[in-house]
């Protein structure tokens, strides 16, 4: 469909029609007085390997209504570098009017992309990208600490670099001690790194999921098939760049993955509470029927843990977005006790999901 | 999946876990001073020659977020008679708990359907269909009109019973001159009948749209494409089946087609008036730009009309649902003037759309 | 749409335009010698507690592409009493000449429905359900093995039966000693059971998976995200009921479920190396890339297992339905080896995916 | 989703995983001994105002099936030239290598970009882009025209050149007379130009239909709602860029725009023909029963025409995709006659469908 900026055509131009926007925003609650805003923090335009114009991510940004965004090209490899010129700012600046006209937060980033140790890192919240292309990846950390930024480990499991084995070596101590890793990537695109997921809980990091999109956001995401792109939910005071640094900071993420949250108890249990209703209980002879709705977009996979087993009820259950159930459990008249169950898509850690307990009334 | 009473398994049925229902209206805006409610008066079940057990009706209107539906069994077929036993009233009466649990308003409705002419006829807000099975039509309509019925014909083009042209018979005019006939079908499933949009207008009868479905909803709209189910829009003065009533008597309805509304002025102007809202008109030296959000459901689709040349703006042009857009209107400076135009899919007769003519500021 | 018959209208009847059919077969490769047939043996109608009239069953069979269904109807629930007569047959013989007209192939079954134990039974290639009507389960039982039945049990893990635990019960022991029992669903709809997979594989019964469809097929499952329901793969020598028998007796099936496939090795490992084409080998200085064509219509999920360190390649991978994918080997020049890995969605006993190695040419 | 290369890492790029690849090509039957290609002769990318890198248009290309492509940047508009650089037969020579991997035929083209008159046009089959970068729009023309390029009219009727009426310019009289006018676009994107269609008949020029894509196709074509590229048929002797240059030349095209065909009838009539196979013919006392099969993914909308009133049939009735149908007529006995229709979504001129006629066996 035309859409032609000419020199000589200036007059024509202004009555071109705007392109229509769509925004599907997947719909999660607030949380702890915080606001819960969903954001992606690698992705890549044709400033790096990627194959888009940076404009296309804050085009796809606000139709999945994104909060924010980060470029993150990398530092050493500019796959276009023949056509392309060569500032690695450049594709922040082109895209920050879009970002501002669609009311996306765009928060300059850069890949570090090194051989394995220590491999590839993300530095956000940077001023000057070109400042840290270095040889000497030490120099390219100093400057991104100096800068201010946000640095998180990518993919630590990515089998281009640790084919059979997600190791943490020594630079990786190095870089902790020097403060200069704030968090890991926990999910990058599709995959899942359990290593990752593990050494945010120990070592007190914070929780990063990606997309870390090359290709136009569709070719890796079918979206008609209620798939979303792996982000990072981020509790913030306010919805602004500095909000979400600080929330960074402090570890206040999740992530968000295929139908995953992976988290802290702290932030995955308030979720599911505020997502779900209870909209009535009804009490029969030996039944007691709740009837709840699901306000989020979110499914919750239900497992029945261990419980009196004189109170029966489902084995497992799922509850899928925006839906009404109603789910009855059988309790002798005259007697109360605990519904127990795993929310098994809602990680706390590796294998484990959140452990939820109701009293019946 | 399984889903099993069994007067042996009383106990263990209790427990079972309740469908997830998810729902997903179509947003239409209110207007006037009325709800706008999103009804459908013709469907059948397995108590005439549809394939469905009535609760199935039950359970898609509240999937679609329909207000009200009506079964309409044919009085004089009941494809499934050695099968089934013999009351008119037993889908409504089947259907009508599942309609109170699932907050669909529900009418009772049957079809009489006789060979052309006078053809097949809807009758709805009956007590008592069975009174209507007698071997004389005119038996038939009297005793819906006796029951206070509202009453209109069904596809009047259909290919079956006119294969050639679209008439109005003598029995029809009598029909109407004794109160018979309220309303008629403008579209029935996929068929519009321009005719019968023209004899509404002129004869002043109640614009009607129904589904008319007999399989699975699914199985005759592509949901999963982006359709919907031909429906009656109402505009009643409360979410009631007397509202209902009192709103069809009165004519207030307009037909949801496909993508299209048919209807009169005066409803399908303040439907495009309240799902656009202006958010922003920006003017430069030669432009205006005018961000309009598209609220609803709906499609538009714009077509220019007649226009002071100096004025320059699209051709044709499609507002999606739920989008946004920036429109440019090249107009020389210190002028003013109209912008003009024709939405094609708001019919407000046969061919001809909904004018509308925007003064800029 | 409108779709009547009437007695009084038998002449318009015959142009009654018929409905459009589209067939959506997932491609599934034939294997040793034998056809892989698509079916599925347990489903409802109106005449048990299912929703749909028993033709709607065969219109689904047909769009999916379904080689064979099977009716199972509850013998001792049936919801629609009032309404409904009572022959166990009746859904057999209503839906035969659809699927003769379709080319479905239609098994007789009925499904013994008690309290646990023993449970749910299907027998299927009956010649007459009302025979098996009686009040003492064993009769039932007796009277399918008389009728030289097919039987299986269903969903041992029902968790209406079996809220806490899959239990096998000393029934069971009786039922299959007397030859009561030839099979086991290892999946119904969307429940897996690991003890019925292990339980196939322990005492050499067949592996059984089923949809237990009870609503409209699309509200059980949703084809637009690439959703298909549960099915047995039988293997047979032709495309008869008489060889899907024999195929049954004789344990070649396999259970299709999700992105999984669940049965003996001696089934799984030709399906996949009957889906996939390796279309052209490369080899570079320390680089083979494969270049593999997936011509099913299922995904295989790779996982790495243990292999020669020097030999360096993926660690999970994913081979979509219908695609061609280049994949990536780096070994040193002059030496071979084997790429070992697990197909995780492909099932030999639980937990356990089928091993496969391909040494590097 | 990772998908780095770096000189630091050249040994861990061999063991990326490439990229799955589905083809979803729309099924369309070859006619008269000819092939019939499905092209796009009409996209951009960054290299003009495009938002994709060259190569993605060969990914979206393989994926759809398409037979060939053209690179057609504005040669008068590089919104990017800032950070590009450019010669402007970069887009073409950067998509080349990946085009002849996944056998897309890939024809070198530019936009001759212009204020009206004479506006914008297409030249393909070019050996040398630069050349034709001419203050002079005359000058661009005749270089193309000494490359032996195949020249077309992009969308005459675009808004932002031709805001209210879609003329034909003594430009253009100028420009056919010189030789340097070969087709016209008869659809650019979601836009049908009704004037184009009858300058092609008239003039005898080839009918184009193109994309004219400058987003990731999938912003712009929703595939999931079954939507697809607007595109040129091309009835080539051979899958060739020579053959498809040849036809070009010698008008053997038809336009593929949503569920419309646009052509002459010698093209669209064997579409038809070839599409649809009659498997069977039923005659009962007063009825003949045609069972059909649409073999092609298009759909057929036939319409009733002037008939012998004693052959009753459909008035409108949908051949949809990959269907079949019965199709009934009633037919008085010993009688016989023709079925008149037209298909109306297979345009021969604007306005008029294919006339069809069928003689009752």
């Amino acid at each position: 469909m035309k859409r032609l900026t000419c020199t000589l055509l200036i007059a024509t131009l202004a009555m071109n029609a705007g392109e229509a926007q769509v925004q599907n925003r997947i719909s999660i609650p607030d949380i702890n007085g915080y606001k819960t805003l969903q954001c992606d923090f690698h992705m890549h335009s044709v400033f790096s390997d990627g194959t888009v114009w940076p404009t296309v991510r804050v085009d796809e940004a606000f139709r999945e209504g994104l909060d924010a965004i980060s470029f993150t090209e990398h530092l050493e490899n500019r796959r276009y570098v023949y056509d392309l010129s060569i500032s690695h700012n450049r594709s922040y600046e082109i895209a920050l009017p879009a970002a501002n006209e669609k009311d996306v937060l765009l928060i300059r980033g850069a890949e570090i992309t090194r051989a394995m140790p220590p491999g590839h890192f993300n530095a956000i919240f940077l001023s000057d990208n070109d400042a840290l292309a270095k040889a000497d990846w030490r120099e390219s950390f100093a400057e991104a600490k100096k800068q201010n930024a946000f640095i998180f480990w990518n993919h630590p499991s990515w089998d281009a670099q640790q084919p059979d084995t997600t190791l943490w070596f020594m630079e990786h101590t190095e870089i902790l001690n020097k403060g200069w890793m704030h968090g890991i990537e926990v999910v990058n695109g599709t995959k899942y790194c359990k290593e990752s997921f593990q050494w945010c809980i120990e070592k007190k990091l914070t929780m990063i999921g990606v997309s870390d999109v090359h290709q136009p956001i569709q070719t890796e995401v079918d979206f008609a098939k209620g798939k979303h792109r792996t982000m990072t939910l981020v509790f913030a005071k306010e919805r602004t760049t500095a909000s979400i640094h600080e929330a960074l900071i402090n570890r206040r993420t999740a992530v968000f993955f295929d139908e995953c949250l992976l988290g802290e108890e702290q932030y995955l249990r308030p979720i599911f509470e505020n997502a779900i209703e209870v909209k009535e209980i009804k009490r029969t002879a030996n039944t007691i029927t709740v009837t709840i709705k699901n306000h989020s977009g979110l499914s919750f996979k239900l497992k029945k843990r261990d419980h009196d087993p004189d109170i029966v009820y489902f084995r497992d259950y799922v509850i899928y977005p925006h839906s009404q159930h109603d789910i009855a459990i059988r309790v002798p008249a005259n007697k109360s006790g605990d519904v127990n169950f795993e929310i098994t898509n809602l990680l706390v850690s590796p294998g484990k999901g959140l452990l939820c307990s109701y009293t019946l009334p």
